[in-house]
């Protein structure tokens, strides 16, 4: 677009919200317009969303949660289970497993996996911090959920060395099928490990 | 995913988020989980260009485009053919044709199409407004840009007759074959039109 058609406010919104997971240049533009069109339903409670956001939102120094509060809720929830421990990548990781209800101790997110390709490294994910939550006593079990990637395996490999001697019992999560998936449509590794960890009926 | 997880204010923006186009939940969630990690980046940024649209943005009064300025950049172009008039149906469409370079006159947008099933009638549009502009005298032709659709063809056809008699004449996009296009995955509507509008060489 060139810059006569519309004001430079216009062009900056749209370009950063092209910056956005799933919106590229044309669908940004779309948001943009329909932004501007949706003005008290859309604009004005967004514009008072995002500097709440930006005011409040924190990362929890426990786990890594992203909340409005540090520690965060989760990790002052008297309700859980401190004793054991899940260890994500991402906290889209962490809110998945919140959305399925699959976990109801503490968690540890990891901010990524090691990779030599891409240099990152130990020290550049929260393991350290791990290793000291997981050597306090007060943690039996330490999940890894962590993505069943190459990175992700390789990482969960690290962690587990890195483990032993601490008095905690690794785990990660099972491989299989998925619900509602079609066997026709699955990996041969998949296949394969829905195979050997069959159970009986 | 359960209020538990992480503070009201996130599940606020997620769900702002959500209604953009392009975005639904589980993108508006990757969406805001990308922002808040990227606070610097884009969450303040973004911040600051939504509530500078939301302070600044109108639509302009004279052709239905917007802009932080009223009569907008455009109508008060000096270099712009005036005599002109280009209808479309939405901003996006008057952007689409900027972005195109397209057109050097102005624009009149008439904000959606006539259509008996959503109810919409022509005093519901922008029609009233156009008749007025092009009845002033100054201009000598209005181009109907709207969509190749049935409501699109319905309302151009609606204006058309309703231009009759003020001096001024119509025309509409020319139909064929879209640059880069492959004849192969045209449909034959189209193609039929490529054929009867076809040029020496």
């Amino acid at each position: 677009m060139s810059k006569r058609t519309t004001g430079p406010e216009i062009e900056r919104l749209i370009q950063l919200l092209a910056k956005l997971p799933g919106l590229g240049p044309r669908s940004a533009r779309r948001a943009a317009l329909h932004l501007i069109k949706n003005r008290e339903r859309l604009l004005e409670p967004l514009s008072a969303a995002i500097a709440e956001a930006r005011d409040k939102v924190t990362v929890c120094s426990e786990c890594g949660n992203v909340d409005t509060v540090d520690p965060c809720t989760l990790c002052t929830d008297p309700r859980r289970d401190r004793s054991i421990l899940c260890v994500v990548e991402e906290v889209g990781d962490l809110w998945a497993l919140e959305r399925a209800g699959a976990w109801n101790g503490l968690y540890h997110v990891l901010g990524g996996t090691l990779s030599a390709i891409e240099g990152v490294r130990p020290e550049d994910l929260a393991i350290s911090g791990l290793l000291e939550r997981a050597g306090t006593g007060s943690v039996k079990e330490v999940v890894l959920a962590l993505n069943a990637t190459v990175e992700g395996q390789t990482t969960a490999h690290y962690i587990t060395e890195r483990l032993k001697g601490l008095g905690v019992s690794a785990s990660r999560l099972a491989h299989g099928v998925p619900v509602g998936g079609e066997l026709d449509y699955l990996d041969e590794g998949t296949l394969t490990q829905a195979m050997r960890a069959r159970r009986p009926l």
